[in-house]
């Protein structure tokens, strides 16, 4: 038996190779595999003595050779295909191990483009795809995590075809992320991030229990280890719908530095937001807001959640808390609580991956798009239009509404008031609706929303929302501006002695 | 120069080779290509010739061979290479020509794991990825279409590096996409379609003028040539969000076999919907039931929209009316307005792709899952909770209903009359909440729902909705029911002399 082994990362390599060496196998390497598997006292045959050709082109052909593709390709379940081996002098490579040139940590490292160009890995390749074809004979590992599980089928005799088959899947997993990688950089390289083909890879965290819905088969995959990392359960199961209200609850308490904010969310749209001197207070005043949806809902915190906090929460039912960090008094308490779940980021603020993308499956493809952002100085810039100006409170305030209003589903209005959400339309087909049905809500549970700051993620184009929130008590206005009607929404504003700026900037969220 | 021509798809390579012969290139080539080529009577010398080393294992390996890697691989602009190649008698290859073995066309045709292995192409990624390694000196060429061009560049003196990198880009997507769709089948056919790794591969459609919002930019992205094929322009530019509106809509509209429905979208929920006997009708019911926010909406009409019909669309402003088709007499009607933005299908009937998955971006990843779909029989086979049955009618109601509901954004409930959505609510984080904002919005626009069926996607937690409904005069109510208080609901119903009836499939969309 042979193995070929070709590694770019190194790690554990002479142990694997000792381990197949005492299992019988004859190792076979190229270039700085070769040289450290020798050093380590490893009997080793160099590929140039299997290839009968030397390695060339400063080491750009070194495998793309008959021998060792033939040695991997040909079928042992095949009479002529074994007379015609002999007949040729290729000999069976039975394990094929290779790990790719690192792309990636080339493209992190430097913008240099020979550099990156003989980092793309062509002989690696090859092999890793012929091996995987005649996965029937061959083991194919592409995993440096792969070699315990690899030495004990072949020691304990279980090195079956379903194995193999799954490292033969992994294989072409590896080669096709490989290429969509390089792909995928040329195209945000040359083409401004819209090639001619997109990709997206992901890597699967955890299989959710189903899908939105419990006859649908779901599972959640990340870019770059992102959730790996920094996606911690601390307790009970993220489903599906969760990883959504998650996602979206966090981006909203994130949004703003380090500030203790608190974002309570419920079916992707939030219900509740605050930003106040503790996360207890944040929290607090949160939930004020719409306490009636925030049953069952997930609460998004920009720190680290105590044990006092953890007892408020406890006071209702919540779904999902997501946290930076929970202190162990906090865990203690909500362990009270059978059916919460709680996952962490282990930081001290919640750190989130703010993807550079996004996209949405549309009926036969999909649209992508640079993410939206909300501009560290968008509110600041925003012009005044009217005779009254913003109070400092309020101008607080519109950064709130603003940010808060970015992250709710399209159309949204959002009321806030002392750094807290007091109302909030979202969601809706017509912008009047969603303003009006925010009112109403915030009248039939008891909140003043007088003095309030109203944000739009975009234009009013009538004034219909500007009377209604006049009426309601509301100072102070802040949206994009934009609609053929803008003066009759000015006017509305000077009548109200309303404040109302203008940031020029949409934020659509479907 | 040297040109190595092996493809898969043959039409109209023997133009190609004669026209590089006359340019000057020696062609060399393999198998089935060889043959054909030599038939039309090119010159061609056969690859084995250049690898001095037989074909063997019945193709399985060709053209691995350091002679044609290395006459690809090595540095025109490297004295060392020359020289290396020169001692090695390795000569050069300037142009690469390979198209795959058609794994797509395999798996489409059979499931014979055995045929799918052996069309797996090694040799030819292998090549094509070489090829677009070294693209300073060698020009890539993957797809059939690019002949002209290369040709053209090549007669004209205008093979640049930059035309060769844009086949180089070109020729990593198509190697990307060939291993993602072999992983994605193996995934499909062990894992259950949730494999380790998930690839989402998407063909550009066109560049959107942005994306969500001025700011971002957008693409549409197609699989399987669907859009292509089925998303024909005929007026105006669609826009990032036009895309998802039109998809919503045209689900909900194509959701009823053959029948004339017509649904109206804006942001992304429907605002209208109704089948009657002509589209005309249709369209007219459909409107009725939110006329304000229907102004600047989508229409997806199931069937071919006439003069007449295009004359009644044209009365209010809408932004986009995607049908199966438009009559001669609609186009002229519609081009009286100058916004107005048509896309069609070319059909009689929409015809969409249905995709059997989808996914949603969160932060730091996604999550993918199976498609929802309302199954054929699911209300037909309701559970009957009430006292009272529904009706003919409301039968029929219920259908529309629930299919409505699940393609609205949670949480929703629809009440639908004679065929026809009369209010809806939608994208709210308290069902109640939108229950009740459904209802004012009809009573302030002055449409009776009573005696119309009001369906939820998901159950109702407590009996308020239904005691709101109750008091709008509805009669019959559908729900998946499961919620712990199913008892009070139903209770509540057989209070109010309503018919009830439980699905058992939620359908929450987010």
């Amino acid at each position: 038996m042979r193995a070929l082994i070709s590694v770019s990362d190194k790690s554990g390599v002479e142990n694997f190779a000792k381990e197949l060496v005492s299992l019988g196998y004859e190792i076979i390497s190229t270039g700085g595999t070769y040289n450290k598997l020798k050093e380590a006292g490893i009997a080793v045959i160099e590929a140039n003595e299997v290839t009968k050709f030397p390695e060339c082109f400063e080491g750009r052909v070194k495998t793309l050779n008959p021998y060792i593709h033939g040695g991997i390709l040909h079928r042992r379940d095949k009479e002529s295909h074994l007379d015609q081996a002999k007949e040729l002098g290729v000999e069976g490579i039975d394990l094929v191990c290779v790990n790719l040139y690192p792309f990636k940590a080339t493209i992190e490292k430097t913008d240099d483009f020979e550099e990156i160009i003989e980092n793309i890995d062509i002989g690696g390749p090859a092999m890793v795809r012929s091996a995987a074809k005649n996965f029937d004979s061959v083991i194919i590992v592409t995993d440096v995590a792969d070699y315990d599980v690899v030495l004990n089928n072949l020691k304990n005799d279980t090195n079956t075809v379903e194995f193999r088959r799954d490292m033969m899947i992994k294989a072409y997993e590896h080669t096709a992320a490989y290429d969509s990688m390089i792909a995928n950089y040329m195209n945000k390289r040359f083409n401004g991030g819209m090639g001619a083909k997109q990709f997206i890879v992901g890597e699967k965290v955890f299989d959710t229990r189903y899908g939105e819905n419990p006859h649908q088969k779901g599972a959640l995959y990340e870019f770059d280890k992102h959730l790996s990392d920094k996606f911690i359960t601390v307790k009970g199961e993220a489903s599906f719908n969760n990883m959504g209200d998650i996602s979206g609850a966090a981006k909203i308490a994130a949004n703003f530095g380090d500030d203790n904010a608190v974002c309570i969310v419920k079916h992707g749209n939030p219900c509740g937001f605050a930003i106040k001197d503790t996360l207890f207070e944040s929290y607090t005043e949160a939930l004020k807001c719409d306490p009636v949806s925030a049953f069952g809902g997930v609460v998004a915190v920009n720190g680290v959640v105590d044990g006092e906090l953890a007892k408020k929460m406890n006071e209702i039912f919540l779904e999902v808390v997501f946290a930076a960090d929970f202190t162990e008094d906090a865990i203690e308490e909500f362990n009270k609580k059978k059916r919460l779940k709680l996952f962490k980021q282990g930081t001290q603020k919640l750190d989130l991956a703010n993807d550079p993308f996004n996209f949405k499956i549309v009926d036969g493809g999909f649209v992508y798009q640079d993410s939206d952002v909300v501009g560290e100085d968008e509110v600041k810039n925003a012009e005044l239009k009217t005779t009254r100006e913003a109070r400092e409170q309020e101008k607080k305030d519109m950064e709130i509404a603003v940010k808060v209003a970015a992250g709710t589903k399209s159309n949204c209005v959002v009321y806030v008031k002392d750094s807290a959400v007091v109302a909030i339309g979202m969601g809706m087909t017509s912008r009047v609706d969603a303003a009006k049905a925010a009112l109403r809500k915030a009248e039939d549970m008891g909140i003043d929303v007088s003095g309030s700051v109203l944000a739009s993620e975009a234009f009013f184009p009538f004034r219909d929302s500007i009377d209604a929130a006049a009426e309601a008590g509301v100072k102070c206005v802040i949206e994009p501006g934009g609609s053929v009607r803008d003066d009759e929404v000015i006017d509305a504003a000077n009548e109200h002695g309303m404040a109302l700026y203008f940031t020029g900037v949409r934020h659509f969220l479907h």
